[in-house]
């Protein structure tokens, strides 16, 4: 009867490793406590143990259009599992499939929080001895309006509070340099808008411009952008991080000597590489929906996903998206309307 | 009597450890072999050696307004050493200092090529084992017409093969999807006008969508942006490889076990440092002007300002201004006006 006790539901099929790794994570997931539905084809699940399943017999690729297949795949799983979110048979969605098409599923099916102009994916950056701060939009919206990137701000100080219990989150606009008029056309508008709100209002703190060097540094916890912008810094960052540790890992086995240091000096290197990867493994919520959907990379292991499954339930328990309605309904009620 | 015997224009005063790491470089450089003019307040340079010196009273200093310093401190070290490029004292400029200020120097007083509608900032971004990826704009102009986004492309390929010798550079349009048609507005527009060209003709190979986990791994030459988006992704770069490089060296010290490695970790892992940070070492080129205009990064060292000026010198030998002239020359005869 309460949030706690309805499942998780997941895209079994959606994912590199799937569906694998995600049984996998489903079932650890479940042992540690947070019920699960796996949505898929049940012939390809493997052994599910005392998973609920919700059978589903199209799959939607990792390369397939977004929109065009999530009206065509009716009975994909991604669909189903955001029908099931719909019709209060699962409080959140969890997918590592493709992303467009975990949105397009999301929007279509669930829909949006009344006032939301465009829901848009917030995610993690990590930042050492500090809560992470939250990148937004990271993908969903490729061109967007000024007033969405307010909008982005409220949603993602509601986030921040609720996943990472920060108190008063400070928000920023991502630009290209620290004083004020810095920035493309939009950036400039939006930086005007943001000046205008009433973040004290909001339980938040408005710091201004935040350059891309300060993603990582803890200068604020969220930070606003268009999502082409977004979408082309994680991508950038995953690439170099992929770089860096697939070349210090082979310099650290390029002779005998140094190879021997390895029981030694791995273990105090693992630790760093996972913090750092955690924009690829913490998993990113697509904010604005009427419903949990959260995002895991393509790539993910079944810790990944279980650790995502967590956090689905755990923001679906604190009532997250009913945290951005109320936050939206205040700013409508000053007359903030994001597509006015 | 030829190019190479004419000095490299140094801007003593610019860059966070100026003048000092300047002169000390720019000494380095002469050692090696090539011609320089430092160009500052000669009793604030201290033991300039055998360097010639054109004194200039003023200073830009980091944060100030570049067009109007410009205009207004016109006995600046850094307008004096555009000027010295333009009189035909020096055939080349380097600054670590304000980059804005350096290009607009460049811009007033050497003036654009001919028929180049914006000139572009070109840093190069390391790939293990290849030629580095070019990525322009990064940060001359934050707001862009699709037109200019080509141009950029004819530029860094002349750019990239007299640099790096790359014979038929492959160009690509930084997105954020591999499938045509995904992007923003201006990238949509830029990917159909690059289609368009005759990229044989232009001796390079146009290879499409360009992602950001791509920029480091090789699949491309060089890569066209907005100068928006490029300067976000190379500082969004730069902050987390100096956050990488200082969790992981503290944690190669976080016991004494570890510590004890360090003689044998530490060789093996700077060279690796060293290359992931050339974003912030190798110098960027502004293509476009008629003149070399060549920039440091402002944290930069003895050594890489030597290194830096080495390149500029190189480049300036090459005549590449003149290349760039022949690609933007050869294009408007074939009709395509970036303006138009």
């Amino acid at each position: 009867m309460t949030g706690s006790t309805l499942p998780v539901a997941v895209d079994a099929m959606g994912g590199d490793f799937a569906p694998e790794a995600v049984v996998e994570g489903a079932k650890l997931a479940f042992a540690a406590g947070v019920n699960v539905l796996l949505v898929g084809r049940p012939q390809e699940l493997g052994d599910t143990g005392d998973l609920q399943v919700l059978p589903a017999t199209e799959v939607i690729e990792m390369g397939a259009e977004p929109a065009t297949s999530v009206r065509r795949l009716k009975d994909s799983s991604i669909v189903r599992a955001a029908e099931a979110v719909r019709d209060g048979q699962a409080k959140a969605l969890l997918s590592a499939g493709n992303t467009g098409a975990a949105m397009a599923a999301s929007l279509l099916r669930m829909g949006r929080i009344k006032g939301v102009a465009r829901p848009a994916i917030a995610v993690p950056f990590p930042v050492f001895g500090a809560a992470p701060t939250t990148l937004l939009d990271c993908g969903a919206n490729a061109q967007c309006q000024p007033e969405w990137l307010v909008q982005f701000g409220r949603l993602g100080v509601v986030y921040n509070r609720v996943r990472w219990s920060v108190e008063r989150p400070r928000v920023g606009v991502l630009t290209i340099g620290e004083e004020a008029g810095k920035g493309n056309d939009l950036v400039k508008e939006a930086c005007g808008l943001m000046e205008a709100v009433d973040w004290d209002a909001a339980g938040a703190h408005y710091v201004g411009n935040v350059e891309g060097r300060d993603l990582m540094a803890g200068v604020a916890d969220v930070v606003v952008c268009d999502g082409f912008t977004g979408n082309v810094v994680l991508k950038s960052l995953e690439g170099l991080m992929a770089v860096a540790q697939e070349q210090l890992q082979r310099a650290l086995r390029s002779n005998a000597q140094v190879a021997a240091t390895a029981s030694v000096v791995d273990p105090v290197l693992a630790p760093v590489f996972r913090t750092l990867d955690a924009g690829q493994t913490g998993a990113a919520m697509l904010l604005g929906t009427r419903g949990v959907c959260m995002i895991s990379h393509g790539s993910s292991s079944a810790e990944t996903i279980a650790h995502a499954i967590g956090t689905a339930s755990k923001l679906a328990d604190e009532n997250v998206v009913g945290s951005l309605r109320t936050a939206v309904e205040a700013a409508a009620e000053l007359g903030h309307h994001p597509d006015a």
